[in-house]
């Protein structure tokens, strides 16, 4: 059977490190008799230049009929947030219930993290809730321009939503150290969180295999930190999740390698797959981007396809290109371009 | 001229931490001429268990008198947030307008931080936005209890708050390395922190000298890992001000050294000083709690009463008591208990 992929590059570093993955997955799917098939969309900032838009009026509907996404990264300089983010990632994001941002994060064998902790010490998932929350298109603001001027913005949080991302964070610590720590502020942030609480206090009793606590969100900063090895499944609301995942990639060593799954876990909806890491302009265009968020969201990618020893695979094979000094980028303090890079993963798996 | 000062000890090592920081001012007061007068106040969980209330119906009136509030920390297990913290710490915040919330983070040359960077190569301070923004009462619930419920927050921010925050950061920053980060979301966040970083622009328009940029929290929290001897200045809101401050104290170390003042910059009422940690319950009066973030408090406290000198005096002695590991707490891998502690800094004062 045919699995039926879109590949978005989008702008900046996006464009090589989805090629790079493209490249590894045709590498690993060959072997394993997965038959992927893949168009490509230049839905981007230079798009947005040249049409008005990053992606055309029917884009979400010329997606529905994929298996998955496979994104790169979205943004550019002169570009404002409001058209690139909202008018691609995040519609995505909303338009195919994609309610889990599942996001890992692992110290490598060998790989030098900012920590003095050891290598191996950290490996845990940041489970965020990709749809509602703090993320709201709801507000607006007062007297504009004048000293008096008030911003308001609306955070919502609904019963269905903490109940489904808690319910999938419970699930998959089950089946890792079951061990889940739920990311609150019900100390500061009177109602919206509470209710995450009391809803996640809920649907705990389904899952009495799993030990479970709450910690909030300045004092679990501090010991991702501190402690990070404590961690295993962590669920976060649409900020906190964002927040902590880029914090537990750093902690990692860098976000380079940091991975993400925009899940529909109904499978209603195409998921989609991209590196956490954004369009880097700095760096775009010289070959020297780090690959390994973009290939490793791709294992991800087969993963949820249900190719799960292929996905091994490229986890296996980023485990021995990250071991090897020569066969590591900038950001782990390596000298080694994009191609090297892809061409070790290709050679280890 | 005797300044009158209110000390609220609160619970657990809140009562440790702020006799250690009075044995310190008073070894530091008398050779500087400076003549502190303290009220104490028992207002806490305690009290809450006996009176049913954390502070007196007039407690902000009686405060109103005093230059200055020291408080330890307030919460105790069994007794909910809303009493503890909306019934003590963060009314008085708001009743005398304590809209800037300074928090220094620094290395101190000997402790071992749980980074691989060098000693002193860390040295920052988070003035976080007190009073306004995410920390909002406004807000509540829909069909509570039923599957289709809703919790809706409203984050309110003004541009009468975020121009004095942002003013008084560009002031501080000018004073030190000249150089300010602004903490924002904009890119999904998007009423109030477009809000922010537009009125954080216009106010550096009159800080010419200040060289300032803007980062989004996620990226911003990263770096703070990677490369925190980047940071010089960083302004933020209320809920990203607590994460980042709490943040900056791991990457220094321990959240036993971080203090902070809320401060009224007008002087039209007392400012408040508080170690950024809690009550720790889990170690309350066992005499090992770290009392260098109430003893650093205790030298903010002193530089807003106009005591510079003696201010100083009490920083030396801290970085003097922690280069020595056999006067460093547990949380910095040490062995000395508080009084150990106390005992090095008044030597060493
Ligand atoms: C206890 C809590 C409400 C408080 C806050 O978030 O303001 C604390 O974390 C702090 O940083 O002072
Ligand atoms: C670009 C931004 C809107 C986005 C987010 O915050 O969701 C990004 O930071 C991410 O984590 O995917």
């Amino acid at each position: 059977m045919v699995q039926r992929i879109a590949v978005i590059p989008g702008d900046g570093i996006g464009i090589e490190v989805t090629a790079a993955a493209r490249t590894v997955l045709d590498a690993v799917t060959a072997g394993h008799g997965i038959e992927l098939a893949y168009d490509e969309f230049d839905w981007s900032c230079r798009r947005y230049a040249r049409d008005g838009a990053m992606m055309p009026a029917d884009g979400i509907e010329q997606l529905r009929a994929y298996d998955a996404i496979l994104l790169g990264a979205v943004g550019w300089p002169g570009v404002p947030d409001h058209v690139s983010l909202w008018g691609l990632l995040i519609p995505i994001r909303r338009a195919f219930r994609q309610y889990v941002n599942l996001r890992p994060a692992r110290v490598f064998a060998g790989v030098p993290g900012p920590l003095r902790a050891e290598p191996g010490s950290v490996d845990l998932v940041v489970i965020r809730e990709n749809v509602e929350g703090e993320y709201s298109e709801i507000g607006g603001r007062l007297n504009r321009g004048f000293p008096d001027e008030v911003a308001v913005q609306e955070s919502i949080f609904t019963r269905a939503g903490v109940s489904r991302i808690a319910d999938y964070a419970f699930e998959l610590a089950r089946g890792r150290r079951a061990y889940l720590t739920s990311a609150t502020k019900s100390n500061g942030i009177v109602h919206t969180l509470p209710f995450w609480d009391e809803v996640v206090a809920s649907r705990a009793e389904r899952f009495p295999d799993v030990r479970w606590d709450s910690e909030h969100i300045d004092a679990l900063a501090a010991k991702l930190v501190l402690e990070p090895g404590r961690f295993d499944v962590i669920v976060a609301s649409n900020l906190f999740g964002d927040i902590l995942s880029d914090l537990a990639a750093a902690v990692a060593g860098s976000i380079g390698i940091a991975p993400s799954a925009n899940l529909d876990p109904t499978r209603t909806y195409p998921s989609m797959f991209e590196p956490v890491h954004g369009s880097a302009p700095d760096i775009a265009g010289r070959g020297v981007a780090n690959p390994v968020g973009a290939v490793w969201s791709a294992a991800l990618l087969l993963e949820h396809l249900g190719h799960p020893a292929a996905a091994a695979r490229i986890v296996t094979a980023i485990e021995a290109t990250l071991a090897n000094p020569a066969s590591r980028t900038r950001d782990l303090h390596g000298t080694a371009d994009t191609a090297t890079v892809v061409d070790a993963l290709v050679a280890a798996l």
